[in-house]
Parts: structure tokens; sequence; C-alpha cells
């Protein structure tokens, strides 16, 4: 597989492309037609998209084209899974430049197709067109098993908040990585490659969620988001979010309050939701803190009863993004 | 409605966007959460994407942003019911420069939002990002309705071929405005904005379609993926395949045999399909073709019996495209 994406051609690069995708039962009909056909056992289909940039959300020097496959379906992934479905089926627009080499996409797919895989999830189609700026599109659809969607919107006051997965963990990667360090590896490979908890949306949903959300903006900023759409406030405590020492270590290391990375930090796509006082939780989730009823008129978010001052979360076109 | 994409911001811009949408019963959660539901009334789900890029599909002093937006909806939509599937939602993954002015992105919006209207379908979903190139990633959704999915590998032998909707219009107009010309007006409109006969497709279907597919590489190219899907021969009659005068009197100014338009334009997103022998087809089909055995080792589609030169169809990495 040598040469270039010009060199190969369009064809050759979605044969190339396709011949390595595996299928699923869900799978009627895969990439190579007009559309693909999926199974949607429950009559309904959840479905989401984002778009990744070079330069904007990865960096070739940073991470392997594998990674940022892993990375992009998995972000796609974990919105359906946010919802309480299980994913079934992905779709990749891709932009890619014609000098670029062939094994890039070629990687960057079965980093797409691993992560599929993880989550039970196949690539059922796609696009490929020539253009300056490496653009990695994602749909990712999925299926509720007939139970209700899980929305931000369920939040209600005397709900306690919970989360599963990894938090902060890519923030600190991320900052070990543009201070020009390679290691810690475990956080440098968090931030290169998240692993959300697929299987915990839609067992959330079954245990009784009543709103829920992946972190992909910060802890802060996705709280905020189930305030906004429940009309509730939310308060987090600090103490019981869970801290890694060695986290603690890296930021004294490079003068950050590990807080900030868990409270702001996104991209590790955890799963928060808000759930009913009585609920029995598996292990693998922390209660962090409490749904109350709004004090003031705005619906807010606060850590241990004050107001966070960087509540984090990105704005793509804000002079920090 | 004043200033730029960066001053407005990421959260801005897409409260200004999705504010514009209408919805359709088939939408259960629209835009805002971690993903959309869509109804799947028959247990599958038809899905495609397709990606445009400003300078290679699209040019700003060409077409209006409303135009590429029906445009874009509407080469995914076209795909959908060349399944034979209702179309239902789309999503939208953007890229737009922080200088550009808000009302690009807010007209391509309109534009989607109408295309969609046209077709029964309902935005449901999006992301929206910053980057150099306007980068428009489209993926559509629709509902087979209990039909059987019409793919490209069904065409039989003895079928005949017929089409629907317009052919090569869109590569007149083309020709028309990279001559520097605006008119005819019909022809340039058709390139701007293509009107697909959406309704064809489920109709081909109930009537008994054994393959079919939307004509966006041109009509040679795209019984070519028919022919190779099916392993058939398929014979184009030129003759029954209609050139409206004006077509001609366009070719006879450039120097093009309008034929050349109609076997190979793309992107007016007709519907071409094979039929058993004896189907009854409403008026707006043409019976053009015929699908006979293959009679070498290479399936292949021939216009009046002999190979056509200029086989049409786009290699988007090729060096024509």
């Amino acid at each position: 597989m040598k040469g270039t994406v010009g060199e190969l051609g369009e064809f050759g690069l979605i044969r190339e492309l396709t011949s390595r995708l595996t299928s699923t039962p869900a799978v009627q009909i895969g990439p190579g037609d007009d559309a693909a056909v999926v199974a949607a056992p429950d009559r309904r289909v959840v479905a989401t998209t984002d778009v990744l940039l070079e330069g904007r959300h990865f960096r070739r020097d940073w991470s392997t084209a594998y990674d940022v496959g892993r990375k992009a379906a998995a972000q796609n992934l974990a919105d359906i899974a946010a919802m309480g479905a299980v994913p079934t089926a992905v779709l990749l627009a891709l932009v890619v430049p014609a000098e670029l080499r062939v094994t890039w996409p070629v990687e960057l797919m079965d980093g797409i197709r691993d992560e599929c895989q993880v989550a039970g999830a196949a690539v059922v189609g796609g696009d490929v067109v020539r253009g300056e700026t490496i653009t990695v599109s994602i749909t990712a659809l999925g299926d509720l098993r007939s139970r209700p969607a899980v929305t931000r919107a369920g939040a209600r006051p005397g709900n306690l908040v919970a989360v599963t997965g990894w938090l902060g963990w890519s923030a600190a990667g991320l900052a070990v990585l543009s201070r020009g360090f390679r290691s810690p590896r475990a956080f440098v490979e968090a931030h290169r490659r998240p692993e959300p908890p697929y299987h915990a949306g839609p067992a959330a949903a079954e245990l009784g969620a009543t709103a829920m959300t992946d972190v992909s903006d910060g802890l802060v900023a996705d709280l905020g988001h189930i305030a906004a759409a429940s009309g509730v406030d939310i308060d987090v405590r600090s103490a019981a979010v869970d801290i890694p020492a060695q986290m603690t270590d890296i930021g004294q290391a490079v003068g950050v309050d590990p807080l900030h990375w868990v409270l702001t930090g996104g991209e590790d796509h955890a799963i928060v939701a808000a759930f009913p006082r009585d609920v029995k939780l598996p292990a693998r989730w922390r209660i962090i803190g409490d749904v109350t009823a709004p004090a003031g008129r705005t619906p807010r978010v606060t850590v241990d009863g004050a107001p966070w001052d960087k509540a984090g979360g990105w704005d793509h076109f804000g002079p920090d993004a």
C-alpha cells in the first residue's frame, strides 16, 4: 500500500477502505450502494454527527491516524450511549489532501472500525473527497431497545448526580503533550484514545436515569447543559470526584490544580447522569453531587456550593479554541 | 444578523441555525441534545452521507448559500430515494471560517431546511466548527415503508431501463456558467439547485424496480455501477433519451454535443432503474434501454451498441476533478 491518495484515486481509496471493514447482524446493506440499510428494531433511530479537523481537533505529530479514527468514532458513539442507546452504525465523510500517503486514511479507517467494534457497531457507508485540510465527519446511529431516550431535560430536584468513566485524563494528557513530554503514558494515551463507557449509557437508562450526557466539553459545562435543559441547579462535591495520585503529581509538575482538569476537561467522554435518590448504582459509578430546585432565575452548576470560576468547556469559535 | 461567525461564536451560531428549523411528526427528539431520535417505522433505517467543499463542489460567486444548502441536501436525499425509501431526517456537519459573515451559514441552513421539506424530511442535528475551507457534510436518513430496499445489484437480463427526472441540465448549466454567461436561466438554475424526483424512488420500488440508483456521476457511469453490481450489460438507445431543443442550442453555442451532457452529466439526480418488461410505468418515466446477459467477462454499458468513449463520471482525485 504505497503512494498517495491522489495516485490511488477516489475509487481505489474507497475500495481500500471498505475492504478493511467488518460487519454486524444489524447491517442489512453495507457500503457500496446509494445508501446503507441498518436494523432499527424498536422503530426509532438515534443519530448524531461530529466533525474533527486537523490542527483544531488533532495533530498528526501527536496522534496516529489510527488514534484519530478511534477518537473520532468514540466521540460520536458516546453521544449515542448518552441517550441510553446501543450504537449500531457509523458513516464517515472524509476530506483528504491528494498528497497524503494512503496509509493515513487506511489506518484512520482501522481505528474507526476497531472503536465501532468495541461499541458493537459497524461502519456502513461514507464519502471521500479531496481537499486541503484533513476533515473527519462521523455520523453514528443507535437503537434504544424499547426504552425511552434519556435526554438532558429530565433531571429533578432531589435527584443525585453520578458519573462513570474517566474525567480529566485527556486534559492532563494534553497538558503533558503540549509541554513537549510523552509520559506519563496512561494520560497521553487517554488523550490520544478515549475509552467511553458505552455500556453504561443503556445501563443507566435501565436503572432509571432521569437525565444524561457524555462529558465532551468538561464536567461543569456538560452538567450546565443538563441544568439548563432541566431547569434545575446542580451542585458538585469536589471531594467526591476521583483525582488519581498520578494526576496530582502531573498537576504539581506543570503547575495546574488537577481539579481543574477533572471539572473542565472534555474529550474523555465519561457519562454523567441524574438518578432518583433510591437508585442502586453499580460499583463503577461515583455519586458526585445533587440536583436542587433553581435558586435564581438562571439554572446553574456550583462546585461545593460556589460558582466554579473557570467554567470550562469549549467554544470552538472563541479566542482559545 | 450582522457580523461574522467568529463574532457570534459557536453556541450563538448553533442557536441561530436551529431557530430556523422546522420539524415533522417523525422527529421525536430534534437538535440540542446528545443525539436526535427519529421514527423508523419499518424497523430499518436507510442512511447515506456526502461532503461538499467550497472550490471543489461549489463556488460562492456562482451559487448562493441558499442554493448550496438546497444542493447539498438534495444529493443526499436523492440517495435515500434511490434505495426506494422515503427521506425522514438530515444531520449537518459544517466547517466555516471565523471571518465568514453569519448570513452565509444561516442561508445555507434555510436551503437545507427547504429541500428537506420538499422531500418530507427535517434537519434533526448537527455540528459546527471553525476551519479554513467551507465544508458541508450531510447525512440523510430514510424509511423503507416495509418494502425491500432496491439496490444496484438486482438488474436481470430482459429488464428494461427507465429514467425519470432531469438529465444533463446541470452539466449544460455549468458549461454556460464556466464560459461567463448567466443564461439560459433554466439550465443555470438546474446547476445551482437540482430537483431530484424524490417520490419516484419509492414509487419505482412499489412498481417492482429490480435495481435503482440516482444519477450523480452521469448516466453512463451510474448505469455502469448497476451493470457491475448486477453482473449484466446495459445498452442505452440514445434516440430514446430526451434532449430539449434549448440544450441543443446551448451545445451549438459552446461547441459541445448535448448528448454528452445527457449521458455523462451528473448532479441532476435523476433516478434510473431497471424493471421487469411488463411494468406499467407512469408518464414521467422514459424507457431508454435494455439489460442483457454479459457478453464479455466484464459487465459493460453501451450506447446504441457501442462503448461510449467519454464514459463520464467523476473521480474526485483524478487530474480533471
